[in-house]
């Protein structure tokens, strides 16, 4: 048997916290399970006096975590300090650089950073592994890098941002608004103080961009994700997606095109009776669909002291057998750069116009619409007090530059009480 | 690069076409992926001229699977023969002691086998693999024994049995009975003309029985997972469950309990609203529960070319990766004999009795269940023609050998005309 791996822990909030309660609770476990086991030999973090309910006085401590990745006693260094840059990235690097592999839960430093470090990693001989940075405690990026492998992968779409799904299943449970809802989430600790990350979906958008670089054997692109946020969803939407059979989710899709990569986190409406539809609260789920498997779908905690650790202790449990793969599932230098697609493929639409009550205005809706080449699948005018009278829409497939005409038109034009908003539906 | 892995395939029929179509397919694709490639040398059937619709003249054909697997030029045999014993364990014990890697799709031969043969790989020092065995396209193998291998797994449980799921979900969406959905099922393709080995609960419980021991460290021990099929599902019990708020599904479940393993494959309720109650048609589901993870939901198709193929093709991925690491996630030797739990946990159950419409049936009835300290959760009383008037109960958690003496007590009572059903009802 092999001299245990030895794990350098940078950072000790939840997640790290997290990873030395598992490491102290299945020693043994994770000794028959690598056959050699893991032991921690340092620790590195802020404030060294904080009471974080672990005993820690087995590991020695450096102030400085690109110290404790000098370290010659240190096999593997766990990076969970978080950060795009400064002291993760610095961390991470200098470990590499070292042969040292790197475990990290840090989805914007390798959105942003992923093809450097992922080269370096590469030129070393060493792993950089991320599953907790993606969905939490599923293990979907060891599902797309190597169990579905042998698919050509065709769409990978999911919720990945509990907070929203938790701000969303809220509003429409309650009849809240979102304001209200996000500012119950804070005072629950779901959100954070300053929600933009989340609700604006930066968060799941750095997330998206790793599964579509593991996913289409192209380099991250994360400034080729499209972001729209949950910021502007209404009740009214929620309500009128419901009354038409959907719901509305902030999710994450990437899709090859025939002119390159779509990548997408946006609100979408999902059919109310899909695995997705029907996700509730925190959880996150992410969906894969190959050309041998058709559609698997993953689901579980996205977030958390608990599901974060156990999905970077299973890397380190593949490191500790000897696994030392590709970080994004093939050589880094033999990633494409992605080509981006234009327009992203057609979508039917969910469309909410306010219009004056009066004859003629839903045939001037309808007539824009007709003129860009957009039928309707579906129309309902709801009951209304006062002079705008709600129509819902649901088109059939559409190229989205013909949509966004179509919505010029209906704005400018006399019947239209205020913008029409436009909601993509995403079949599922 | 290293030289291609190849591959020598036992089996052509669904699945074995499906894996050469992949290989064929995807060349490229597994040679990024892999660093090496993979090529397949040759093949073995029963029948050398049938069309399968796939070229496959560039390959050597062996008419018996022994001999492909004794081959010089075959680094790894994919066995998809099926069959517990006879050529497809001849041709994997064979494959193994010649130092090659094997890859299955043979549930029946690993339920029985499964900790011999694992043996006999490891002390080779080659790969065993079995993705494709449980659950189709999903990677619920890689799941147990390396994304989640940091957890102490508390629950798994799973409809993998497509046929059954099937049934079950078109009796209760057309009202037809069992016997006619099976008929119908069978002339779709969807069961076998003999069905006993689906609608029985074995093939699932072979399942099962593999997830087990990757769970729990324990060796394969299909002898003691209690087995129950569908053949005895009532239409009366679907919809009568359906009005509590649960469904029925063929679940296999297994947990470790302070007296042993308990390994459990029979129709369950469980709620409706329930991951596993909205699963729908020939859709495989897992659930598995781990100490740190929380809980995590697998689905995805669980038969068929592609799927199958595509689990198979994952397998051969990670082995041309050069990932060699014990068939049970730990060492074989090293797995425990599994002590088999003697009741299980205690649950609550489903009961519907047939009482004597006359005073005093209900009042027998919960006297009985009383003196056994079974306590009801809720009940209902149906309107009925004739004198047998159907009762349901759902119980408190309640012991199921205190249960079996109180269900003997009514079917011996005066009141009870026909012996009562229990189905126990699964939390998840």
């Amino acid at each position: 048997m092999s001299e245990p791996l030895r794990l350098g822990i940078a950072g000790l909030g939840t997640v790290g916290t997290g990873i030395v309660k598992i490491v102290q609770t299945h020693g043994d476990m994770l000794t028959a399970r690598t056959g050699r086991g893991v032991t921690i030999t340092a620790v590195s973090a802020r404030s060294r006096g904080k009471d974080r309910g672990v005993d820690l006085s087995a590991y020695a401590w450096e102030d400085d975590p690109v110290a404790l990745a000098r370290r010659d006693d240190v096999d593997l260094v766990i990076e969970v300090m978080g950060g795009e840059d400064g002291p993760a990235k610095a961390t991470t690097e200098t470990a590499l650089k070292a042969g040292k592999h790197v475990v990290t839960a840090n989805k914007a430093m390798l959105a942003l950073h992923g093809q450097a470090l992922a080269q370096l990693a590469e030129a070393n001989g060493v792993a950089l592994r991320y599953e907790a940075a993606v969905a939490g405690g599923i293990p979907i990026v060891k599902a797309l890098t190597e169990g579905l492998a042998a698919n050509g992968i065709q769409r990978v779409m999911g919720v990945m941002n509990g907070t929203c799904n938790y701000i969303l299943t809220v509003m429409e449970g309650t009849g809240a608004d979102y304001a209200d809802v996000l500012k119950d989430a804070q005072a629950l600790g779901y959100a954070e103080a300053d929600p933009t990350v989340d609700v604006g979906g930066i968060d799941a958008a750095h997330k998206l961009a790793l599964l579509s670089s593991a996913a289409f054997g192209t380099q991250v692109d994360f400034d080729g994700v499209k972001i729209e946020g949950i910021e502007r969803i209404e009740l009214t939407d929620i309500k009128d997606a419901a009354d038409m059979g959907y719901r509305i989710k902030l999710l994450g899709v990437a899709r090859m095109n025939a002119d390159g990569l779509e990548q997408r986190m946006q609100p979408c409406l999902v059919p109310a009776h899909s695995p997705l539809g029907q996700l509730e609260g925190v959880t996150n789920m992410v969906v894969v669909e190959g050309d041998f498997v058709g559609q698997t779908v993953f689901q579980g905690p996205g977030a958390g002291e608990g599901p974060t650790a156990s999905a970077v202790m299973g890397d380190v449990v593949d490191i500790a057998r000897g696994l030392v793969m590709p970080v994004f599932g093939q050589p880094a230098n033999s990633l494409a750069k992605a080509k981006r697609s234009s327009t992203g493929a057609d979508a039917n639409y969910y469309l909410r116009c306010m219009l004056e009550d009066r004859p003629g205005a839903l045939a001037t809706v309808a007539t824009i619409l007709g003129k860009h080449g957009i039928s309707i699948n579906r129309m309902r005018q709801y009951d209304h007090d006062g002079n705008a009278a709600p129509v819902v829409i649901v088109t059939h497939k559409t190229n989205r530059a013909e949509l966004d005409g179509a919505l010029g038109e209906i704005t400018k034009s006399d019947v239209s009480v205020v913008a029409p908003v436009a909601i993509r539906i995403e079949t599922v």
